[in-house]
């Protein structure tokens, strides 16, 4: 099980790349909000493979389609359920996986959880199970903007060793999806697309740090003790596939700092509290304090790749495995409205739960 | 809210530095294990303030006392409180701090969530919160310990910019402890207590990085989705207080490899299935492949320093704050049990969920 | 919010009597289990309008699709999306009521909470909402039936002030099926079934009491204080639409006796610990003893009648409403399969719950 | 495990009859709240054995201690500890039940589920733990008077075959307060108070009904399907010791009504929307409408009784069982503070999660 997130704005996620199709079902969006398929679609088609000649080829259209809890456009305050039907199905496709447990995926440790496992498209560790997380942000930041406009934009900071540097000050949505590798800043998004290209030729992959922030946060969101806002971003990030770091403010870097250079100093500006500095990344005691939230996630190479790989099969001999045709060489640029999303989620899920903190 | 963690081992925990003591309800443990204040109190030790000279001189003898669920010596499979009675109380350590907000502490953000703060020692932000995490955590231990021998071992790899270079698989719980620092690498270990000392006189503080892995975990532990082990160890362990950065198997530094690099590939091995390298710390697909679970959490420096320092008051105006007496220039070495406890909760939790996996 | 039930079994439905169709996801069904369509399409039929003539005429075909969680006909593991498209959909049937609070349903509540309702059709509280709850109860039912044979039966022991009279030990599914009111007792099925037809002609309701007894339960199922198997029944029926009670064993009727009288005394029955009688309906302490579980639910009758009955409009006006067309003379017949699934969904999360109970 | 209850006003509950006491740990009362041990105590004496001449004389003094917090007499937010010690351990009193099964007790099922049982005293089925809720619905009392003066009063309304008759809307808390068994028909309550006293001389025990409504209730709280008000109180109140059923409103009675009769027609009084009306409890689709919650309980006769019962051993063995020494001839009387706080603390939460069911 697992397939639930959130306490008060909760979602249930469905699907597999074969069957019927993916989908979300949203249980605690309050009622009286405006809420059509394009709100959703927008984010669908930044997720969207096959959106720019850097990600996969693999052609999905990806349609958003609401079947329950909006009325007359909008939301009824009960259950939301989206859906988005299963295309590009080869059905022959992964006939030769049938039996082989491909390097790095899920389809060992599925196995050796269920005793059984789907391998036409991998089940619940495919990459379409992200259209539920991205359909839902979408509800989650509709909420956000409406609330206090609240803000959350991600970008590709690295890919493999390429390093962007920009102010993120300065970053506005809209300088992150001109560039097909949502990197905002130009140079580096040249080289990063001259070198997604390179990889994806030579049938490899490459993997890289996504950032983001989140602008006009109410302090006060988050929980003490085990419902840190940090702790509950961090699992929601970190369940997104092919993660495997996290880091806030300056993260790993704070080590390398004393207290006396680290702590952020309180100062008044124009009458209000703030922090000189935002080495915590606007989170304090796992609570934010007004300030932006800052954090990196890292994703490692995508474990598809064009090349003869050592494994095993199911019955326990040494194979080899061409993986064969389509391959993504570089997830980043789609994980980005993934990222986006499980922050939105959270953030929402603490909004609520942050309403009646006090009598 | 948000003091429990855990769907079917859950703890809920309570208590301030100040007031009657701090504790633990364990909901979940199964019935039949053999149970002690011993067993509990041998953790305990290891989180206790002034057990070295590195650490802060707070004396607490944190003596734990089991309240209910066990019966002759055994649980019962019901609810097991266990509470720590507060002692070294210094009613007016706080005094000076009323009406101020501390650089880096949850004073602020505490006050702008409640419209209230427990000035006296920080409430449930308190470092004495760990407490209730590490009693349970002696619980999930010796749980681990009689189904499959489990063992987590965690130790400090880095203080401030020292690091550490010893061999994983060398490293037993014993080198560990003989180490003020909890550093098993013994030259390591000597700069950082010198380095600490200094750090100490000086006023200042310094975090660092804690390294665990675990041992003999069987493979299937975690869940697809949102419950992926990876997403709820993330949770845990970024849960405790002054965590910034958490990164599993080569973590941020996969990010420099190509696909073709970091998959892991699988082969025979005497007959089973392993994988020839452990680039993802033994986690695919947010479940356990059996190889060993290696993560690491990063710390930042504590915010507690004997500096006079620039912050704010409640009244908005600024003032300086001077800390003083006693301060714990670093949290790693404490941190070790703590982190370990965090870890054998998670992996406890997901043991007992994933029994009835299949029919 | 509030559209999820169960804690290791965990259903979340969603969908109304408009729109797309109603669904549900199951969370936590092992993975191994035979499942089909017609599996689901089983209990579906039982739950349908139109099925007999005492029944709502309304047609509907109601054909269950799994949409994810089964691959090869099996479970997988992971969630199992299952959908009903919705039909009839009688687009201008409501437009009378749009303004209007129909009497005893749940316009007035839903319009207060949420500042809005689906006039059409009454949003989640239409009867519709159930074919979530009666599909996810066959695949329950499967569940129990592997395990442990374990069985579930109910039928309709009284309607309006027709009481059946049946030895419970006596009855067999076929036996109920076999009445088009869901009652065992040929004689009282009749007159029921003669009344029904009455009240309909006349555009009135009637209600009724439902018993279900499940036959095959192991001991130990329920858990100590919060989460009895007598509290979680209660909930899981008495959020079961039209409900106004539930009683377990004698129920209602032990207040009438004294201790001496109602205690079960146990007795060794050829070598087995068995009790006497079963008074308290094969629950104690809120966990089963092995007995058959016994309870009775009772239902109001339904609140659309085919009357002019006074009522007021959204803008406060005192106006008649008069309902036109089909109504439901009497629902307990269609409930004894929600019934059936409620306790089928309750008992399944307490088998997975009660798995590692002890070590 | 089962030990918490709710969703944002959480209650966690732990402890025996033996041991260190029993306690509960409150995790989400908002801050601000003015709490002290006296409002706690009120509460608890009302539950106390041995307050009048009708109950068990077990002596108990039962003190409240607030452990965490309240700070300077207000909560702060965060979890709220509370302990009771105990006393009167009458070390061998049970040493003649220790390979007994008490018929009508938990000490069976409890065995068969945990494979061990605490005998001294009935572990968590003791009636000491209900001194955990009776606390926790001390903190939800008050919470509803400030919020919005909701007001819960529940009463005897039934002892054995003794019924009382009095207008629901004429009874005070001073009226019951003032009858030893707790019921505000002065010629009952003697009737029944007479007949308790019998009751115990010849060592046996008697179960009623207790009947609570609540007033103030804003329309509005509960939620659609699952979490439905009807069911959350039914959980809540059937997870109370000795309970048997629960019905709202007319409840089985309703079943002898036509829908014509049954349903509450909405009328205009004094320009605001009632219902003429209340056969439903105030609780229509799941959620309140504004009228009063009316609902009844019932409990069984007690099943501890001073007379010689026919039992089977551990080991298998018929046996005889003579309780001997004190016992409860009639719980009723202490369970009226119970089954108040149960219905607060579901009211609690809802209101709590009612909060931002609308944008």
């Amino acid at each position: 099980m697992g397939d639930s997130l959130g306490r008060l704005f909760r979602i249930t996620t469905w699907g597999e790349s074969h069957g019927g199709g993916v989908g979300v079902v949203i249980d605690g969006c309050p009622s009286g909000l405006d809420l059509s398929e394009e709100d959703l679609q927008y984010e669908l088609d930044r997720r969207r493979p096959g959106q720019s000649k850097i990600t996969t080829q693999r052609k999905e259209s990806d349609k958003a389609i609401i079947l329950s809890g909006v009325f007359e456009g909008r939301t009824t305050g009960t259950a939301i359920s989206v859906m988005v039907t299963n295309e590009d199905a080869r059905p022959n496709a992964y006939d030769h996986l049938k039996d082989l447990y491909r390097p790095s995926h899920a389809d060992y440790t599925y196995e050796k959880k269920f005793g059984i496992r789907d391998w036409k498209g991998g089940g619940r560790s495919s990459a379409r199970e992200t259209i539920a997380r991205v359909t839902a942000g979408a509800v989650a930041k509709k909420l956000l903007k409406y609330w206090e406009d609240i803000q959350t934009i991600a970008w590709v900071e690295q890919i493999h060793e390429i390093k962007s540097k920009i102010e993120k000050n300065s970053i506005s949505p809209n300088m992150i999806e001109k560039s097909a590798v949502r990197c905002p800043d130009k140079k580096a998004s040249d080289a990063m697309i001259k070198h997604i290209l390179e990889v994806r030729k030579a049938g490899d992959s490459v993997g890289g740090i996504i950032r983001a922030i989140v602008r006009n946060v109410p302090a006060g969101l988050g929980e003490p003790v085990f419902d840190k806002l940090t702790a509950d971003l961090s699992k929601a990030l970190m369940s997104l596939p092919a993660t495997r770091g996290i880091e806030f403010g300056l993260g790993f870097d704070s080590v390398k700092m004393k207290g006396s250079e680290h702590n952020d100093a309180f100062v008044i500006e124009n009458g209000h509290i703030k922090t000189s500095t935002n080495h915590s990344g606007g989170i304090q005691g796992g609570i934010s304090n007004g300030d932006d939230i800052d954090l990196r996630v890292s994703f490692k190479p995508t474990a598809t790749i064009n090349f003869e790989q050592e494994t095993v099969s199911r019955s326990g001999e040494a194979v080899k495995i061409s993986a064969k045709g389509r391959h993504d060489p570089c997830v980043l640029p789609r994980a980005v409205p993934m990222v986006e999303a499980m922050i939105n989620l959270v953030l929402v899920d603490h909004y609520l739960r942050n309403h009646k903190s006090r009598i």
